[in-house]
């Protein structure tokens, strides 16, 4: 286990940049004293936010750069233009170099993930990374992954997200063997894709020691916390997540229009306000902030662009959580160990002939 | 425009079966005594039922079976043993024959599904039939489908979903020209499916009339409102309805926890009781109820299983208002145009040749 956590940030990314960044890693930083920081970026917008956290800049070390990947940049633009010289790139190259143990950045989504993939190349037996994140419920939080690195996949992808899903929960959740399930849309055997089928009899067959496959889930078993883990690939799991996020958004906007409409209504409110506040609290996207991208040679986080200092600190927060538990050689060992078990296992396919 | 709507019901199907089926029908009927009902079930069961509402009763013309589709059937057994004979079949087989203008039950989906294209078939130029449905949204409700009639779609299959959508939002929400989105998970061209993206060519350079059609929306844009119509395919579009369900089953026991948790909140509870009412009223599942199948020769509706008669009652509202407004021929015209469009155009594919 290493002494410090070293983690660098694309202090340049996000909707807000470098105060929001710089803030957000000192929030982290109070709480986790034993961070080192590289902050990429430009040093003359980044030194003066970092003169008020001296203790964080005692720990950190800066890496200059003037240039940086924008929010609407298509993915291949990016890679032109900013590739060894954008800060989110230097960010990624820290890991790559070992330099740092995991690389955040609150920018473009489709461009770091271009990056990572491009620099860090996937993990052997890995074709495509994956996004995952915690998604609150109400047993309290599950993994959920892919969330939009890639559309559609077969069987074997999916037990590959299960297991790294997996390996994601027992560090994030702290869970021994997590459970996992399988997006469908319907519990019967005789429903959904064939791809899901298939991983759904892969996973069971297999008996994995590392997660406890459950089954098939449909989308309302999420928000229950049916499973730790669900798997689905990453258009399903995408709109999952914004329909999700859309619903808490139009209820929230719903509540606060009717607890404005009447005298009655608002003293109701004032009373209750704590409880308001801890429903809010639990529902929070900020608390849940950090997209992991998974099946790279190096962990990578994406936070929300959107976020806050509170919201980036979390993202902070689960990247430290992922070095220190050490994700990716949990990681690695698993995918050794299933890619050895389907070179001495014919595929489902030929167990026929 | 027919003098009375005709519909049928499956009275024995549904989690409840009889009693909530025919409790539902009087609270519709009450709303709409220009509906004549066929009543199809078991009339030992349905007769005394039937006696508590003698205005309904004397509306209604029984026909009389004892065989009925259990709720864990699956469609080809539903159809082996319940063909020709169950309460399901014969709702459906009333519209075949002209005695109804549409069959509603509250069974199992799959096999009325099943029955129903077996028995009416898909309309010309439809491959495969959708299930759409009303969807509140923070601007009143959209109409989203398909919601898991059939997995996957090409390009062709979306924009058929998208002139019936239109064509039920006319007829539900009575919206002359509706505006239409995609579902996809990015608004930039560059991102999504390949079906989608050409589906997404071919309603712009269309430019068809009876829809208004405004590009790709995303998983939060559905709550949002942000287009009257949401077009997708069956597998994530079940999944978006599911997680949404999920999700405000969540914030609501979220709520009734915090609600509970002291007496200051339990104070502002009863000061705010209208206002949580309201809130409730407007994500009331029962007042949504209805999942409409689309591309069939005939109207069919789908119930949910485990609603009660005032969830009941809002689908055969459903059914008699698009008996009211002629959706089966305003669905059927457009696809003849589509159709004759399709005929005398190249597929896309073959312009660049």
């Amino acid at each position: 286990m290493p002494q410090t956590i070293r983690i660098a940030l694309d202090v340049m990314g996000g909707d807000f940049g470098a105060p929001v960044v710089v803030a957000g890693a000192a929030k982290s930083f109070a709480r986790h004293p034993d961070i080192a920081f590289v902050m990429v970026g430009d040093q003359s917008v980044v030194e003066p936010l970092l003169a008020e956290h001296p203790a964080m800049r005692a720990a950190s070390r800066m890496v200059h750069t003037t240039v940086s990947v924008k929010m609407d940049e298509k993915p291949s633009q990016a890679l032109r233009h900013g590739r060894w010289r954008s800060s989110m790139w230097m960010a990624i190259d820290a890991v790559k170099r070992g330099d740092a143990d995991v690389a955040i950045s609150a920018g473009n989504t489709g461009a770091l993930m271009a990056m990572a993939k491009f620099h860090l190349k996937t993990m052997p037996g890995i074709d495509r990374p994956a996004i995952a994140a915690r998604w609150p419920t109400m047993r309290g939080a599950s993994i959920v992954l892919d969330l939009g690195a890639s559309i559609g996949a077969d069987a074997e992808h999916l037990v590959d997200l299960a297991m790294m899903g997996g390996a994601m929960a027992r560090v994030v959740l702290g869970i021994e063997r997590p459970t996992v399930g399988l997006l469908n849309i319907g519990v019967e055997e005789v429903k959904g894709l064939e791809e899901v089928r298939e991983a759904g009899a892969m996973l069971r067959e297999a008996g994995h020691r590392e997660i406890d496959y459950v089954g098939f889930v449909e989308g309302d078993d999420i928000g229950k916390g049916k499973v730790d883990v669900v798997v689905t690939e990453g258009f399903a799991g995408n709109i999952a997540l914004k329909t999700a996020e859309g619903t808490a958004k139009q209820i929230g906007e719903f509540m606060r229009q009717a607890m404005n409409r009447s005298v009655f209504a608002k003293i109701g409110y004032l009373f209750a306000a704590n409880a308001f506040a801890s429903v809010q609290d639990k529902m929070d996207p900020r608390k849940v902030n950090g997209g992991v991208f998974l099946g790279l040679n190096g962990v990578v986080i994406k936070s929300h662009g959107a976020t806050d200092a509170e919201g980036f600190a979390t993202a902070v927060d689960m990247g430290y959580e992922m070095v220190r538990h050490d994700l990716r050689a949990n990681i690695a060992e698993i995918l050794a160990k299933l890619s050895a078990e389907r070179a001495v296992r014919p595929a489902p396919e030929s167990i026929s002939t």
